[in-house]
């Protein structure tokens, strides 16, 4: 007999159809939990696995917004994806995800939307200059205990911004840069890209060297590519980096991007993030 | 008899209640008249005030989400903005747009999603640099006929990546930076703030000095001030640039960010726009 192992994510992306249309049964993945809940990123891609799935769904998605409303617990929950509008090539979703509360009631606990389209070939340009970094087999992976599960999901080998190794309160700027790939290894795709889009640590903490309490509130990603772009990449690292543009009681922005090995710009992507103090 | 001129913005802005609450009806100015239907950055306005107007509303703006699903016709709409999710200091909006059909049937025009908090007052900084330019006052407004309604609308004062003179297919890069206020002049709020995100001609025009049909799909804000702050700026001008990183098969993306005269980051958009060609 053949014991085929699940790569985690595909795991977590096994979304089970209810009765209605649009409608499924998932839960959050042990192997991508955070401190409290599932990681946003891992979420954001369930979110946008119930559009990838839906019967209806025309093309291949071109933006997604998540808003994380509440905590995600660790507890099944629901995905209603609505295509809210269906146009010649484009669609337009509405997604949200609810868990039960303690007294049987349940609550929307995230809120989504997503742009799908049927892409024709166009006139195309790259404007944002690749940096130049060392090649992802000349630079050393992080080790190390890490907090949190889902870290271990991700083989980050850093190039600059890593967390502080001194929580000094020394101030400096917010830039991180890696080159990153799922662990093990997955061959990339819409869900998988969506979930690197959310693979950095928060800015707040490195811009600050000092841990606050933060969360994000609401993540959008352009998607650059189609899924032919994304099978080239296959398995290979991307690189990816991320910074804050500014930090005003108690949310900050975030701004990154993910190019493929060959350079190639994948996907921008930015977030809002809550930070406590 | 003392006759009160409103703002064309203002009027815009009123939003009638209907008996659902958060249920309001209005319709597109024709003081922000595009080519075909309004201006889009007047529509986003008119979707967060659905939010501002709100009865449950807490707290202030943070992110706001805008999918333009299809054209506004110049005709009624009617927007229903609903409160997700209500935490202790932030709050999820989900804000729908429906116009009627020729058959007399409803359609989802736009999707929106918001978040609101009430703020705390918590370490801050603003880490993008802002571009050393000459003062508003230095510079002169352009002029010229415009083809659209919307363009007269705002006093701009090109600094960098104006419209094309030429459109003769010479590429250059796509970064535009300007001033620009309300005409007439306008306190800034939330509202404006949000128009004026939007105020950009489209990038690829500028990138490739040609003209193709455009029409921006998805639209992001990220608030970086409170009310307080917008109040400070008055009716002053604000410094704004945009720029985009990758046109790929019919969609760009665009990333900009909108300053006050006294250096201060307002606000930083993004937006996914469709392309012909």
């Amino acid at each position: 007999m053949t014991h085929v192992t699940q790569h985690p994510l595909d795991e977590a992306l096994q979304l089970q159809p209810l009765d209605i249309e649009g409608h499924y049964a998932g839960s959050p993945h042990a192997a991508y939990g955070n401190m409290v809940g599932p990681f946003g990123g891992a979420t954001a891609a369930q979110m946008l696995q119930a559009v990838l799935q839906h019967p209806a769904r025309l093309g291949e998605p071109v933006a997604l917004t998540v808003n994380f409303a509440a905590g995600v617990k660790d507890a099944p929950f629901r995905i209603e994806a609505h295509p809210a509008r269906t146009n010649r090539s484009t669609q337009h979703w509405t997604v949200t995800l609810l868990q039960a509360e303690d007294d049987g009631s349940e609550s929307t606990v995230i809120t989504a939307t997503a742009v799908t389209a049927v892409r024709r070939t166009t006139w195309g340009a790259q404007d944002l200059a690749v940096p130049k970094v060392p090649a992802a087999n000349e630079v050393a992976r992080s080790t190390g205990a890490s907090m949190v599960r889902w870290i271990e999901r991700y083989e980050m080998r850093p190039l600059a911004g890593t967390i502080p190794s001194q929580w000094d309160g020394a101030e400096s700027d917010s830039l991180s840069r890696l080159w990153v790939r799922d662990d093990p290894p997955r061959p990339l795709d819409f869900a998988s890209l969506t979930a690197l889009s959310d693979v950095f640590f928060p800015r707040v903490w490195l811009r600050r060297a000092r841990m606050t309490p933060i969360g994000t509130v609401s993540m959008t990603v352009y998607f650059h590519a189609s899924s032919a772009e994304l099978a080239e990449v296959g398995d290979g690292y991307l690189l990816a980096q991320a910074r804050s543009q500014a930090f005003f009681n108690g949310f900050f922005d975030q701004s990154a991007e993910l190019w493929s090995e060959a350079g190639r710009l994948l996907a921008t992507t930015h977030q809002v993030v809550y930070y406590k103090e």
